[in-house]
């Protein structure tokens, strides 16, 4: 069996030009840290160990690896000293290590697989992706000789021959666990920054005898985020191949450009968006559920056949059973709508759980917060909530029950019971008149203080 | 006088790479279901007769062709097989048969109309759509020779020379009525898939002696529809037009890209839409409305001066007269809001009908559902209905009519009444104090419980 | 010192094609009339005089002048005709005199003050700002020989030779002020139109021995809005402006094209704004202020930390104070919303100042209108206003005070007192079920009597 790989992630850079003081690799695209969405991709090459660098005191980033381990790079000296860093954590690895970045949340894993196979394949020391730039100016160009990387030569040193080469370094490598550490022990900081150069590992791997070679990957997967201009780009790269996805599952998206995925939304076929719609993370949707313009979806399992919106906000802990209605100016948050349950209008409904088959009137409010503490509401099925109502939390509806419109109910209303709590109508004939006449008088009087 | 035109229009692929239970030309572009807009489309060419064929029980495709006829193609063995199954239905039809595919939506009426002129000019037996492909690769070429169109030669049998020709086969023909019968007779099945293609009329037809002719199109129109990327590829290039029509009769869209017309919108000049605004089909906007950003407006007619928006949301059966305002999280249904009329805040407005110059408080409700049936409200002119009301219907306030703020109406109010459905406020000075120290006691008790 | 420069707004064009009864230049972008923005920019080249050419009877374009005077060209003769007009507000000028127009707001200050630069630089009689075009046809070419503009030559007079060239006539010019006067006075109208061009001002002043120049701007700058589309085309070009300023600054935008900024829009660094949030005028966001997804924003200063939105709308006069939250559905209109505060579902707060660390329940309506004046609500700090509740303005809520749910507050509630307006709940057992059988019965004859 071949050797596993190893992967060293950097998350060291401090990312200035996002004038932030939340760390780069923290930003957020397709609804996940940057840094998340490199740990998933390495992931699926199944790697025996990831280690994460970081800067000194970045404990949120550390965080951010979760059960991976990090190590600190002390000063910013360059990626060959980032790299170097994490070697005690490689000890007695002896199979591939790729280097990516996380600031680079684009790289699939596929083009890193090709990148391994190609380092084992070729029994090469060091493996670098390479794109082909449609702007290759600021880039090192990869000399590749008969089939060999030969060397990287930066920008600025290539001469007029090699800067006409388009064949670009990305950054991410691959050294043999085995050498790694005498590569990175020999690159020296003989240069303007003083900083130590991953790159340099293909000239001392040559120079010493082993090979090198280069995997072409796709320049759009090699966008480094470097300032939230390029923040914004990633997001857009992600969330075009997310779209994309979901369109060959079968569903169905009136604008694709203005439905914004997360990184997890998982769809079943014949799902229909319409435009504008957000989903943030933890969301499953599954068949002939239509989800209607301006929604805001976030952790909830949609079952079935289910409608939400428009102008529906659906927050997390929620479960929208099948065939309910969620709809317009209709918040739900840590809460479960049963089968076929439907709440239409304007409605807050917070920690609560709705029974099969219940209507929920227009206005209701489930006033779950007291200023302290949180509370349920637990309505029972096929029950009826009048409009404009207000379920003063903890408090129980039971099955079947019918809470007339424009009450407030803090006591438990027993299944099929009826409950009142508003106040009788009294009607006064003739009384608007006299009424508009002072409301009027209060106005011009009003209008006349403020002229003085 | 010529004889008039007659289509076919094919209905019946199967579109499994929709991933979708609903058939294919039901999917809905810019509103309509894909064969509405073709019906719409080919009725410009006040056809005598307009056949669908369709596939065996698709009774829901048989229903959109609506009082058009339809033929059911038994098994799906070709566009040439297709065709013939509408033989019966165009018995005695001695005028141009235009062929024609209800997943193409964007072929317009003007292009089909110069084909079928083509034809009749050139008495040609057969007419086929091309188009200059940018990326000929998988079309079939229109080979065409001294103003004549020779053949359709597929891409796969194409020899080198051929391969270079950009000009394209759309599918689009149109055959003369009285040689349709013996032309599609003559196709044979001796191909790879032993289906019967309609492209072979061309060289059957020419090798009888018969002229054939090929008309240009753009490309864009001949987008046929396989895959949601096309749907939603198809619904863009119809926004596209529908808005640049818009903007050329008058209406300020700040930006246009996130306006969604339905097909049949329709707008009076000096309109303006902010970003962010749906329109459903049945839309009729005067001059000089204001439409905010955010909103989502099906089957209405919205009076001049009047401003809707941001975040309204207007339902079909809804009339909004001139100068009236639907204001920020306000819900109309089946509602005529009468000239002048304001409800501006949060409400849901269903089944009501409010007169001129009636202000509706923020928070009113109309609660027109009691669970199995729908009620009306009915609000006369100059009523002032105050804050989170509750309206329930059937019921009627009358003109002048003043009902207090949190107020639940059960029984009509005449004209200038004063209506109170609300308890009298009981003030208790400095009890929120020890109501505050229970309140923390029970929220702290509740965590002690859920740590255990 | 060099003498000031003054400026010529051209503001008389008549815009047929916008199809509008409101004048060209006072259709919006980024939020303010086409005529700010230019003004906005001459004025920072501190012009000691700005002149507006207007339309007869343009009382409203003259009122968007604000204390610039402006002169009425009194028929629609040309461009030069439209300068001659504002000759006598330049008397005694001496400087240069720079031509500008009112409907294109595109150019910047940046690129005037280099065409001034250049002119004094030169002591040319006329400058004029030319750009490189993508497709010249319709534009006048600009001849340039030995780094002196010769004359402009009009697109239709251009022969062969002169057509190829892609250098053109933007129109903005710029005129010695002590030659101004016999230059246009030089100019005839022996043309098609009979009316008198501006441009002719280069081959007068070279004609009499005067030098005349030009100097390139970028061709985005010169887009003059004459359709709705072109407003379209100018507004996206100022967003993405707008947007990559606010990009740079600090601002994450998830999609930067779905964020619709206004020319005073002014943010802090490390504010996030999600999909769909629309800035009117009067906006200032301070650091790590997250704006969610589809909010409309308009005349607020937001302070640290705070939370807006999703679905939140915040209109002019209102302040959100550091760490306030402003939910979904949620209005605020003439707002203070204190330190802390929260109004974070469904619910209109106007005139209304809330009082920091205050919890405004789910619901709750400010009632400031009584149909004839607006009234104010002063809400104490870490008061408790229970869900559905009205307060009826005018009226104060005490510092600590808890109003319960769904009261109808009508008199103030002291400091640390327990409001209630509301009535007792009432439950009927087992009445439910008769309720339900009446009510299936009531429209079970309903729907009978429509069938008759």
């Amino acid at each position: 069996m071949k050797p596993p790989v190893a992967v060293v992630v950097l998350a060291a850079g401090a990312g200035t030009r996002m004038k932030s003081t939340l760390p780069k690799v923290l930003h957020r695209v397709a609804g996940w840290p940057m840094v998340r969405h490199v740990l998933e991709n390495v992931a699926r090459l199944k790697p025996s160990r990831v280690v994460g660098v970081i800067a000194p005191g970045a404990t949120d980033v550390a965080a951010a690896f979760g059960a991976y381990p990090t190590v600190v790079q002390r000063k910013p000296l360059g990626t060959g000293d980032a790299t170097e860093a994490a070697l005690g954590a490689l000890e007695g690895h002896d199979g591939p290590v790729l280097v990516v970045y996380a600031d680079a949340p684009l790289v699939t894993a596929a083009t890193l697989q090709r990148l391994v196979a190609a380092c084992r394949r070729e029994k090469a020391a060091v493996g670098v992706l390479g794109f082909t730039a449609r702007d290759p100016g600021p880039y090192g160009r990869l000399i590749v000789r008969a089939g060999e990387l030969e060397r990287i030569v930066e920008s600025k040193d290539a001469d007029e021959i090699e800067r006409k080469i388009d064949f670009c370094n990305s950054g991410v490598m691959c050294l043999d666990g085995r050498l790694i550490a005498s590569l990175l022990g020999a690159i020296g900081n003989d240069n303007a920054k003083g900083e130590y150069y991953l790159t340099d590992a293909v000239a001392i791997a040559r120079a010493a005898g082993h090979r090198a070679t280069a995997v072409e990957g796709d320049e759009a997967e090699f966008l480094g985020v470097n300032s939230r201009a390029e923040l914004a780009a990633a997001e857009r790269a992600l969330q075009q191949r997310l779209r994309s996805a979901a369109l060959a599952a079968g569903v169905t998206m009136t604008d694709p450009d203005t439905v914004w995925l997360c990184a997890d939304t998982r769809f079943s076929p014949d799902v229909t968006i319409g435009p504008n719609v957000r989903f943030g993370s933890g969301v499953t949707v599954a068949s002939h559920v239509e989800i209607r313009s301006f929604c805001d979806i976030e952790g909830v399992r949609i079952g079935k056949g289910a409608i939400i919106g428009p102008f529906a906000r659906i927050r997390p802990g929620s479960e929208v059973a099948d065939d309910a209605h969620v709809g317009n100016f209709v918040e739900l948050k840590a809460t479960r709508l049963g089968r076929g349950a439907k709440a239409n209008h304007l409605a807050y409904l917070g920690d609560s759980d709705i029974g099969a088959a219940s209507n929920i009137g227009a206005g209701t409010i489930t006033v779950n917060y007291d200023g302290y503490g949180k509370h349920r509401t637990v309505i029972g099925a096929d029950a009826f909530i009048g409009s404009n109502s207000s379920l003063v939390a903890p408090v129980r509806v039971g099955k079947g029950a019918n809470v007339t419109a424009g009450s407030v109910i803090t006591e438990d209303v027993p299944a099929d019971a009826l409950a009142f709590g508003r106040a009788r109508q009294v009607t006064k004939k003739g009384r608007a008149g006299p009424l508009r006449a002072k409301l009027k008088a209060r106005a011009a009087a009003a209008k006349r203080a403020k002229r003085k």
